[in-house]
């Protein structure tokens, strides 16, 4: 039996850590590019890989109860009726807000009731963030969850963060992007004190737009007062090479771009190696870049809402739902949440004893 | 002999065109990663490949002229003396400023005096940018002038703009470097209508930050004004991917952030394909790579200067030293500032003629 998630565990303080015996991961079937069909087979590969998870399936009870039947019933894995779904191009707030049977609403309840330990979308990003903060509520400290996602980079992981869930931050949000970072970088890449870089377009000091000027200045003084490794800019190679820094902290407008612009350059790649390698090794490029993609490390984990909840990429591959299903077990294993709410903590009790900083502070 | 440009010519109106018999070529030889010996064989390489070429090495004149005889001289090459050099890592309007003898000035000084056609400089794009805003000034209707780089994806070739010229763009400057991108387009690409797209974190409208929702109304109103095809949003994957649209606009950083994260991705799968792929399929994959980057297609060309001025990148090899200078010939060739001038007075005149667009015009 492999292992749940085959990566270095924290080596330090283990108190925080929440032991579960058999994880319950609620995962969302509608909304995904592909269908429901694709998240179940992802459900029942991630029973077969992990044998201790219990899932709940959240979607229409017969069509999912059939689909189930015909891949061999497990009793690790219930159904829980939910029928309503909400479109990619939908406008996420007002479509979670209307519909109170939605898959991705009918989850996030299951956490919040402790009916689950975890919950896994693989629909409209926009749609998950908004039935977390709707049904799951933000920690003390939260202005807005971002997205964290590991890259899993040549030189090492890396988290990148905020990957889309709030397209607009100031340097005090970058502040608490950075933080919940750490936290998350101190569970998933098991570094006890994870190194934090700002993206910008050089790696000297002053380079960038006036937000990263301003966000350098902020995150030198308050990451070193908190006990955060700051490393000052880093550019995108960071992010795709790795091995400079832990963590990378950005807006969720330019960590979309930034991310989708890499997987964009690894598919141009392969469609333009199609008919220059021979395809046995073809086959072997697509296994690397497989390995390379953020979805072989399972999707992106939502910073700061009272619930582990993960977002996988709307084409996820049954593997990559699996992945997801790990990611979010991993997560709930941890103890991210606790974890994340005592960093936080930490953060509003410096502000409090600095007044300026305190002013300055988003409401 | 092969062309100067391996590309399709605009089929339409040719009457801005400069047919030059012999374009001529002022290279910065200092300020490159490698020093001046890369960027003096890239300049023999294109005047091989290119026999119109005359060339103006700007750099120390006696080592030039020691590194020119161990190559075999070719009296097409001639020796410009400057000696002083602007560093990477400088504050570039700071060195430009203080230093009339740095290479970068020189060669902007042939330009501005009609001793040369065209400049090509591998040393800091910020040194490029300042030397060509001091020396040639801007053409009328231009803030700020936008790096515009092609990217050779696979479904065809796309112009970037901004790539790091100009760190912050509002809604305004957008629509100048659209006008830009669309004019360099009708000469890069031979199209005689480019489509533009404002890259953005979804297609549909109003996806993004609140530039990009502004800019988005404002490209939609000034482009079809203007006789320009626009499409809307478009995201990372009309760069990397192509096939969407002809010019793809957006602001510095993200640009600069995009192109260095594609660069990562695609040096990430490299580095990672090393042990799995045998040396054959290696280096048919590193052929691949060679043509799909940015550095294929000669650099980056500056537009809405008063000459044309092509930065490369810091480590180009001699094959892309002489793709920058082939871009550049062929920019003055093709007359790209007379076309970038009249279509920066349509911008003009359109404003005039529309009092409240005009009051929203920067200064």
């Amino acid at each position: 039996v492999p292992d749940l998630w085959p990566l270095r565990r924290p080596a330090g303080d283990r108190r925080l850590s929440v032991p579960l015996s058999a994880p319950r991961i609620a995962v969302d079937l509608l909304g995904g590019d592909a269908g429901p069909d694709v998240v179940i087979d992802g459900a029942v590969l991630a029973t077969k890989r992990w044998p201790d998870l219990e899932l709940r399936l959240v979607g229409p009870p017969a069509d999912t109860r059939a689909a189930l039947a015909s891949r061999g019933v497990d009793d690790r894995i219930r159904v829980v009726a939910a029928s309503q779904f909400i479109a990619m191009d939908e406008d996420p707030v007002r479509a979670v807000r209307s519909r109170r049977d939605a898959t991705v609403r009918v989850a996030a309840r299951l956490l919040r009731d402790g009916e689950a330990d975890a919950c896994v979308s693989v629909g409209s990003t926009g749609a998950a963030v908004a039935a977390a903060l709707f049904t799951l509520g933000r920690l003390p400290g939260v202005t807005r969850p971002p997205l964290a996602v590991t890259v899993p980079a040549p030189r090492g992981l890396v988290v990148l963060l905020d990957a889309g869930a709030t397209t607009t931050a100031g340097a005090d949000l970058l502040g608490q992007f950075a933080l919940a970072g750490v936290a998350y970088a101190q569970i998933r890449l098991g570094i006890e004190e994870p190194s934090v870089g700002l993206l910008s377009v050089g790696s000297e000091r002053g380079k960038g737009d006036p937000l990263r000027r301003e966000a350098e200045q902020r995150l030198a003084e308050l990451l070193p007062a908190l006990g955060v490794r700051f490393r000052g800019n880093v550019e995108s190679d960071a992010v795709a090479v790795g091995g400079l820094v832990d963590v990378v902290v950005t807006d969720g407008f330019t960590g979309n771009v930034l991310l989708k612009g890499m997987e964009g350059a690894i598919g141009a790649l392969l469609a333009a190696s199609a008919g220059e390698l021979d395809p046995l090794a073809m086959e072997a490029l697509a296994r690397v870049v497989r390995g390379l993609g953020p979805e072989s490390q399972g999707g992106a984990v939502l910073l700061g809402v009272k619930g582990v909840v993960v977002v996988g990429h709307g084409s996820s591959s049954p593997d990559a739902v699996a992945s997801c299903i790990a990611a979010a077990a991993s997560a709930a294993r941890e103890g991210l949440v606790p974890r994340l709410t005592e960093s936080l903590e930490t953060l509003v009790a410096h502000r409090r004893s600095d007044a300026p900083q305190a002013q300055r502070m988003p409401a």
